[in-house]
């Protein structure tokens, strides 16, 4: 028997037909005798169209009544899980956010959750109750309904996980696990069994948009088990597996599935790539202190991500290119904002590129064996794909390349690292 | 300055169109310097399409997971009147049925208002607030979203207005008040510009549907100055007159009316109609004490509501034909269960008629004035209408006759009581 937190996206939740199978799933596992939670989105379309009406009503809304609105949507599809659970002989109820209650702190529309109080939830799984949780709502210190910001309802299972010290917290998504890098540019890309959660905190921050960043932090932080898995399996097809998706672990844990020959060693373990970057390069940039700090406090302030910062020796002595990537929708905002100091900076041109896009090698692994870059450098130049720029972290390769390049590089890393799946035995 | 209380039903909220309009409607209250609390329905469908939702999940639902479901409609329609009315200016917000609290009592899907806390409600309405509040919503002792039933708001808002103390409760609706009779049948009906209480229930119960029946009991009982009007008049016409709809008010108040000259004394306010009700006719019942129980018990435990009932002697000795009126809804259903009680009661045959009507004329002005019920047959008869079956209570008469007739009997009684409006006169 085990403690268990499920969460369903919206796609899962999008009319009555697939509640229902959804309430099928969560069905068996408390069949086999599980303590479960489950926590909801609203139907796929449904949060749109309340945040559309929003708009209507007040282009400058009020993001205490934005969340008003808004939540709605999980209250609704967390009424009908608990009445279709109760459809097919489960006991159910909901829990809204300011019923729990899900407390949370700083502003409406973007609330961060500060407690959860675990107790009645506790009482109720222990009667054999199963509870519904609308995810993305809490409630603020003055009593009044928050939201979380988009895509808030992982973070929400998170928590609740944590809160009521889950054994660990199932993520049911439209895919079956988290791959070896994106199955629709290598059809050779494997299903990881497992990874830890810097691994993932890597790669979702660079395109593998599996979960919401902020839950596998919080969920690292907590240490709570994640599994990421599929909701659109077969219903009668009761996986023989405990773990059929992919299980988000810390790195003890991991070292342990090594051991036990769970898991392979591998120095990468998935190879992400991301295309929702844009690259500035500001040219003739005076070479001096302090020069450097004019051109990213601004943007700091203007909450603009820079991620890669390169700076090279201009042409003429004292002065400098200075070329970094900021997210593409924030592209025309920096833009502006740079021209706006121009005489403060005291560049020359400023020159902008959207068609980039970044790779990123990422493996617990590499913390320990040397090499990894080298190997993604040769490999690239092997194929005439040019660099650009370079990051690195203690777990994590980027490169900058050529959009056009990015399957291409996808795919000759997947092969280098011996990513590539080994073809089915034939039966 | 007044303490205002407005109420706007599903079509005037149907969709951010018409809420700004709304929003203009209840800005113009609150410069005039009026503290104004605002109740709303839910967008217009909206609640059809919520409970078909729940039907879908759960044929038999659990009315508690019904109430999460259906209560979101009006939390919806108060977030977004509370940004609408930001967005023209005014201060708002909204305060759901768990944050007042409105405390109700009773069960889930039916449940009855038991008591609102009004104080944060009337020192935010002091400081300049518009409270913006979703009709139809409450909280149970147990903390959870409980419903008043259909139609709910209008008692919402009487309740609202009840415990702020408002000096009346503004019910805005698809017609702009009470007529002396429905004008669809009668051109010549007048609007009304007052009437009691106790002849707004009777001309409610008897098919003139502007208020839930509920919400004008509540008024009676707590004193509410309750106005019905039009949520449909031009935005820009801000009418001269105070109360541009009908007052419904205490006799007290409607007799001061009546001494300043504001309102004629008739003794007849009304003509309403219904054509809802179904006849049953049992013959040959024995006609000895405790028979007629054997027939009104369980139709009474099946919560039937019978209306008229006659008793007339049969052709033989010793037996009795019963005949009485049931909502047309309850027809097939009371039907089933006098069948299953054929030898407890003893009746020879059941006899259905569902093409029938019933008319009724009410006025308070009928205490003082013997001789209206004579009117009233005498009039009928006069016109060759017959009459089935009579029933009155104080302030109400009313008559059963052939469904035909209806618009004909409407018609005659409307000009026989001196209700029909003279003409225009040429400007």
């Amino acid at each position: 028997m085990a403690r268990i937190v499920m969460k369903f996206g919206g796609t899962s939740m999008a009319g009555t037909e697939r509640i229902r199978r959804v309430a099928q799933i969560v069905r068996r596992q408390a069949m086999n005798g599980n303590e479960v939670a489950v926590i909801v989105s609203a139907m796929a379309g449904e949060t749109d169209r309340l945040v559309n009406f929003c708009r209507e009503a007040n282009a400058l809304y009020d993001p205490a009544e934005y969340d008003v609105v808004v939540a709605s949507g999980e209250q609704v599809t967390s009424g009908l899980l608990a009445l279709t659970l109760q459809s097919v002989g489960c006991k159910a109820r909901s829990w809204l956010g300011w019923q729990l209650p899900v407390r949370t702190i700083e502003s409406h529309a973007k609330a961060r959750i500060d407690d959860i109080d675990g107790d009645a939830l506790i009482a109720a799984m222990r009667a054999g109750e199963i509870a519904v949780i609308p995810g993305f709502q809490g409630v603020s210190d003055d009593n009044r309904i928050t939201t979380l910001g988009r895509g808030g309802s992982d973070t929400s299972a998170v928590a609740v996980a944590a809160a009521i010290g889950a054994d660990r917290c199932d993520i049911y998504t439209d895919v079956d696990g988290v791959y070896t890098t994106d199955p629709r540019i290598v059809a050779r890309a494997r299903k990881l069994k497992a990874v830890t959660y810097e691994e993932m905190l890597e790669l979702a921050s660079v395109g593998a948009k599996v979960l919401q960043t902020r839950s596998v932090g919080l969920a690292m932080k907590e240490g709570v088990r994640v599994q990421v898995l599929s909701s659109f399996v077969d219903d009668d097809a009761t996986p023989a597996d405990e773990y059929p998706g992919t299980m988000i672990v810390s790195e003890e844990e991991m070292n342990e599935l090594v051991e036990k020959g769970e898991m392979e060693r591998q120095h990468v373990t998935g190879i992400a790539h991301d295309k929702n970057e844009a690259k500035i390069i500001l040219t003739r940039v005076p070479d001096k202190p302090g020069a450097v700090a004019h051109i990213f406090d601004p943007l700091a302030k203007a909450a603009i991500n820079v991620d890669m910062i390169i700076q090279n020796v201009g042409r003429d002595k004292g002065e400098t290119d200075v070329t970094f990537t900021v997210p593409m929708a924030d592209l025309a905002r920096a833009q502006a904002l740079l021209e706006d100091k121009r005489s403060e900076i005291g560049f020359n041109r400023i020159i902008t590129d959207s068609h980039i896009a970044k790779i990123s090698v990422v493996g617990v692994g590499m913390k320990s064996h040397a090499g990894v870059a080298a190997t993604m450098f040769r490999s690239l130049a092997d194929r005439g794909i040019n660099i650009q720029a370079i990051t690195t972290s203690e777990i994590k390769v980027s490169v900058m390349i050529d959009e056009d390049e990015t399957e291409l590089a996808v795919r000759v890393l997947h092969t280098a690292y011996g990513l590539d799946a080994m073809d089915e035995p034939a039966a």
